[in-house]
């Protein structure tokens, strides 16, 4: 357990979805309790609040107002040293040009890192920073056309509710997440420690790389 | 659709737990893009940005520093005046004096909301408010005990994904929340509606409110 990872950064920048975030960060929490020692940071392009979802790049035709602000605890500039695994989130903000700061970040960061956890459409995050390029990898699924096509050097896997290649993590659409990071900690901690955090989150863990029905409900569209 | 709600508030203290809160918020920011108006507002003690874990309340014995700081856009002082849905997340918040301020402020606006939603232990400040008494409700199966002992003139129901007894929607720890947002707004704005938040999101629904496999995973413990 001594070399389990700990120090975790969450990267943040204007147009986040907010479950692609809080679904691992709420697994974070419930085993940083009891089952592991995690130091959990959120990464920003200043130490300003984050919105999820900033008027620029929210398209609503309902005239909707919805954002979450989330503050950040470092910088892109000034990230801990000791950062050991990152997670990036999708969102409408990867297709936005404010997040090529973020793109910069994970290119420089990546060599330094045990892990990397894309989920949603932070794999174009990932893929426009070339680390994903010759690995296998899989993407949300309601977006997924717009999505790999940042990524033409991606061995893409349709069909996956998450897929592990090396030291990177992909994962589906939003909630896929939380399946992504379920399988992430049973590989790190344990699957003991993850089937805990799974059932204290009450959360009906699908514990199978390959169960992806989305991959179908959205077949002839994405 | 004129009649559907579409002022929504989420209620934050400090420790409140970040997937009572963003499963939902997540359905809301799905289905406020194209399906239905919604304006999303989070109400704090104060302005300033509000954590899910202070570290005078998270009880960790690994060494673990876990947080999450949110920005209020409202005061239980100075809520909206036309807010018409409010949602109450769980946590350690609820069990501690601070937490205080949010139960005074539900006691005060629930006879002007359409809809009451908990998540999780949300239930205990809806309990401790008065809000629940001879109502049916539910709540988190791992704390369940704790949980109900806050409120002994509310009937409970100890095997619910969720349970709606007039306008008072209550679900089971944390990940329900999703399962009862979703139900809540097949109630709202219509089934097919609620499939379609559900699909974008990568969610595998639980349409079923008996659906509760943590009522038996934590029979013995709760």
């Amino acid at each position: 357990m001594s070399q389990a990872p700990s120090k975790v950064g969450i990267l943040i920048f204007p147009g986040f979805e907010p479950l692609d975030v809080f679904g691992p960060v709420e697994a974070f929490h419930t085993i940083s309790k009891k089952l592991a020692k995690i130091n959990l940071v959120w990464i920003g392009p200043t130490l300003d609040p984050v919105g999820s979802a900033p008027k620029d790049i929210h398209t609503t035709t309902m005239g909707s107002t919805v954002d979450t602000r989330v503050v950040p605890t470092h910088t892109y500039d000034n990230p801990p040293e000791d950062l050991e695994v990152l997670l990036i989130p999708g969102g409408l903000g990867p297709r936005v040009p404010s997040s090529d700061g973020a793109v910069a970040f994970v290119k420089k960061t990546y060599p330094k890192l045990k892990y990397l956890i894309t989920v949603c459409n932070g794999s174009e995050i990932a893929a426009r920073a070339g680390v994903l390029d010759g690995k296998k990898a899989t993407t949300n699924k309601f977006g997924w056309k717009e999505s790999v096509a940042t990524g033409p050097k991606v061995e893409w896997v349709r069909t996956a509710r998450y897929v592990a290649d090396g030291n990177v993590w992909t994962t589906g659409g939003v909630s896929a997440g939380i399946d992504g990071i379920l399988a992430w900690m049973a590989h790190v901690y344990g699957r003991e420690v993850a089937r805990q955090v799974a059932n204290e989150m009450e959360y009906e863990w699908r514990d199978d790389e390959t169960w992806d029905p989305f991959a179908y409900i959205f077949g002839e569209y994405a």
